[in-house]
């Protein structure tokens, strides 16, 4: 396992010097794709194909789950699967030229195995999995103590808060405040290192399949927002925390609070 | 000028560094002001103690208005007057330990003249004049070109976005997307640098004096909520866009839309 971490977070580390210097040309290649919104960029494209194509030479039992060029559903989750997302936040990546970051995750028959969550202008890796540990860049992490919903800070999507999905403005309302970055893989290291107490959203499965493996790693709860397990097939409300304001949060959401 | 110039960026600099090695050791004393998520902290209070102190022995003629201590009002904006925000940012610098800014207005006769935002983490120095232009670090940097408020991000404060005051709701829909960060500092430098069309939230003096200067420097608009001029006196529901792009969103805001 040694050998593809250190692999993986090469390619990775490549994959982002590429993207900062398209970044400096300028010369991105802007489409749309389910509305006006959902961006995605040549770079996006580059990226899976280039990491697909690293992967599956390393790897050639390898099942892929990716956003782009056609890869986004498996029949199954059986295997080993590696779930890609290779510009997460395409709109950062865009608008920002920050707060974007290339993530895989890798499954062994629906199981996580490892995470990595490459930030790319923060220079900022963070990866793991239940068998080795959680690290940012080198140095090992440890589980972060986060003491109640209402000491600390919860990502939200726009959209879900706008529309107080799962009752979310209230529970915006009872932490510390809410913050939108726009881009999962930041909110979800945010969540590891405990600059977060939660995240809501609605993601796709290459949104959080990385950070998954590593949150599990803590013995952190994730699922979709009714509390069932995550169907890695197509965009689901999404819910992560650690578990006391996992349940928390959810009663708020599933108005079943005592 | 100049010498001023360097001295405050040495001055800022400094703090941060102070500022980094209180993070480094975990030991910040917290209180809160005027509600359960208003947090200053005692590195707030020695960082702006340091900034006048180094403030007045430059300058005997300096009016101080400031965010702690009893500084935060003034008669008059009359004369030169220094508007400090020792960390902007303080629930940011608490929980996350970034995105967190020190910041330095400087206003003559109610006029801007310079504006200081440090983002202490990123150590990204957005400074600049009407005089002088504006700068990132020690690169001249140019006026963005910013098309319309539906081609970018904007930044909106939670609760004003919650409740809906001003339309914001329809503010966020119509753009690319809604960005909380938490930090007027890092808001109004992603709208001085063009990653972000528009800043929307609810500010002190200190939260918008050093931005105030520096966007303005760029002929950009800023004003309260209802298109007033800012008092420089209490929190006001504040504006912040590129001209055209500021004209849109008051409509919106007042429905006054034609």
């Amino acid at each position: 396992m040694q050998i593809l971490i250190n692999e993986m977070k090469r390619w990775m580390v490549e994959a982002g010097e590429n993207l900062k210097k398209a970044l400096a040309k300028e010369s991105l290649e802007v489409d749309t794709k389910s509305s006006r919104t959902d961006l995605v960029t040549n770079l996006d494209k580059q990226t899976q194909d280039f990491l697909i194509e690293r992967i599956v030479s390393f790897d050639s039992t390898a099942n892929i789950l990716a956003e782009e060029n056609g890869k986004h559903a498996l029949s199954s989750m059986e295997g080993r699967v590696y779930v890609i997302d290779p510009i997460d936040g395409t709109m950062n990546f865009v608008l920002e030229g920050e707060n974007f970051c290339i993530m895989v995750g890798i499954y062994e028959d629906g199981e996580p195995v490892l995470g990595f969550i490459y930030n790319v202008i923060k220079e900022e890796f963070l990866w793991g999995g239940p068998s080795i540990g959680v690290y940012l860049n080198e140095d090992r992490v440890n589980q972060p103590t986060i003491p109640s919903l209402s000491a600390g800070l919860v990502g939200i999507n726009c959209k879900m808060y706008r529309e107080n999905v799962g009752n979310s403005q209230e529970i915006g309302r009872r932490s510390m405040g809410v913050r939108m970055s726009g881009c999962a893989g930041v909110e979800l290291v945010h969540l590891a290192l405990g600059r977060r107490v939660a995240y809501i959203s609605n993601l796709s499965p290459w949104d959080y399949a990385a950070g998954g493996a590593i949150l599990q790693t803590f013995g952190m709860k994730l699922s979709n927002f009714n509390g069932e397990p995550l169907k890695f097939d197509g965009q689901e409300q999404f819910l992560a925390a650690s578990a006391p304001i996992y349940d928390e949060i959810l009663a708020i959401a599933l108005n079943t609070e005592k």
